[in-house]
């Protein structure tokens, strides 16, 4: 079915507040919903509604709660998300590191007890269009061995990087698994194997067979012993500066909720000028593309580049929102309550 | 032959005397090297150091000069190393950033024109030791495609992430190439194939034959699509942070020179008492190491943790170095100037 911007926003406005939160938080709900959804990253926009509704349900995400500031030393600040919507939480927290760095150059803030911030690469968009560079992340529960190990002991732990640039911010969002197990399960229903090893089988050895990896969940770290040592440090420095929980202690959860997350954010234009800045990245991205490709039909694209054509193009012809998904949004939205 | 830690530290005191250096930069130089060679990495340790004194004597670096601070907003420093020893370029801007963050909670310092850093967990430890985590980063001359291409265009830029740990730091320190070249050559010396694909054949194939791969050094990013990004980006911030050159302008040098950095520390005692931060982080390895193992002999480790015991190892029993290598040093020392 093909939904329009508006009609999207619309809807979950109305579904948001029929949910219980006040009308301001929930068109920032709707929007950055919709805009995830606009930027290609359905699986954290519009197809992840029914799911924020059932924690919502089942009281998991605070309705009725905003984040608190809990200390503040210098261009730090720890905030404590009173787990309210993760995506509330991460936009004040966000907001926050870019009026410490334009005050500070640089600010970090570390929030603890929060929940699932759906797309990380909101974050990083706003930090950049606020003239800022970004370095963000989350822990998660476990779902990947450590390097050498059988059962999921680390999490993907998503990793933001974003830098402002005209017409384009680049912004890079990636979990730390090589792919999700939502890509693994779209390779599944469409009969394929993975093109590089994702994960693990019963086993324990690495395999490529989608039906394999699902059916144990044990994700596989990019560059093995790299990433699992990398989301190790990434739980660390989160967990510490947010005084919150480790990715050990959201595991014995059933559910994902009391996540740690860390906001950096950097001024970038106290030292170079905007244009400036512009020409070095574009220097950067040019010289990057400018490559024999592999496939000829297939470009090198910069972090952020795909996104924002996509935007473009679900601005004009609407997006393709799967039937079921469409339609159980409307139903919460209008039949209940 | 068996080197032992005074040994090593003497003779290259005295080398790099030999070289133009003066006696307490020497000094410190001595000891990084001896220092990296201890914790295990022999390749930016002892077996670099010919090839630095190439470099000095092609007057690559610069002996008589020092790294200069450019400006300064804030709790951000921009300094210009003036092609200066990486080394000492990168051991005062991370003091630098030490600094920073003792004053603001977090700091951060771009560093340009500066040389090889050699092994990046100097700086991360470093750090560490003085109660500071840290990211940090450097740029360096392409030496991977990016996803899709088939000419190297993106650097293999290392990445740090460290944390203040008793008895032992936790430092990550990671290339993001799967397997540096050094590695790779290992593999083929020793006629053996990589356990996974670690670069390109020429034909533009992932291959895991040492050979093919080192016949056009076309490494592979960890993650494939999501280190050549994370490449990008960190090539980015270090450029624009800087002012300095980015991976495209150093590879158009025949010799890596002219680098780009980026130093960020974040001071960790103001929020935390240092035990319990230990003990949030050890909640975090004893969780990651309580687990069945894929291969019992071989333990679960922590980012850090490998180096720490060989450092001990080494300074009780001497180093094994490159017989080939250390008389080149003992020349060079003695028979010189």
């Amino acid at each position: 079915m093909i939904v329009t911007e508006e009609q999207m926003k619309e809807t979950l406005l109305i579904l948001f507040q029929n949910f219980g939160f006040q009308k301001a938080q929930a068109k920032i709900l709707a929007e950055t919903h919709t805009q995830s959804t606009m930027d290609g990253v359905f699986s954290h926009g519009i197809n992840r509604v029914p799911r924020f509704i059932e924690y919502l349900e089942g009281k998991l995400v605070n309705v009725d709660v905003e984040a608190t500031l809990e200390s503040s030393i210098g261009a730090i600040e720890r905030w404590d998300g009173q787990f309210a919507s993760g995506v509330l939480n991460a936009l004040k927290c966000t907001e926050r590191a870019i009026d410490l760095a334009k005050a500070n150059g640089i600010g970090l803030v570390a929030l603890k007890n929060t929940n699932h911030w759906m797309r990380g690469g909101t974050y990083g968009q706003l930090a950049a269009e606020k003239g800022c560079a970004a370095i963000m992340f989350t822990n998660t529960q476990a779902n990947m061995p450590p390097w050498g190990g059988r059962e999921s002991k680390i999490g993907n732990n998503p990793f933001i990087v974003a830098l402002p640039r005209s017409p384009t911010n680049v912004v890079l969002d990636m979990a730390l698994s090589q792919f999700s197990f939502g890509k693994i399960d779209e390779y599944r229903r469409n009969g394929k194997q993975l093109p590089f090893v994702g994960g693990y089988d019963k086993e324990g050895n690495l395999s490529n067979d989608p039906n394999q990896i699902l059916e144990i969940e044990r994700g596989l770290p990019i560059g093995y012993w790299k990433g699992s040592a990398l989301s190790m440090v990434l739980d660390m420095l989160a967990t510490v500066l947010s005084g919150g929980q480790s990715t050990s202690k959201i595991s014995r959860q059933a559910i994902e909720t009391g996540i740690s997350q860390v906001f950096i954010c950097i001024e970038m234009g106290k030292f170079v000028e905007t244009d400036l800045q512009d020409r070095m990245i574009n220097e950067i991205i040019q010289f990057t593309k400018d490559v024999e490709r592999l496939h000829p039909d297939r470009p090198i694209r910069f972090p952020g580049e795909r996104s924002a054509s996509l935007r473009k193009r679900h601005r004009n012809e609407g997006m393709e929102v799967n039937d079921e998904v469409w339609n159980k949004i409307r139903n919460l939205t209008y039949s209940q309550k």
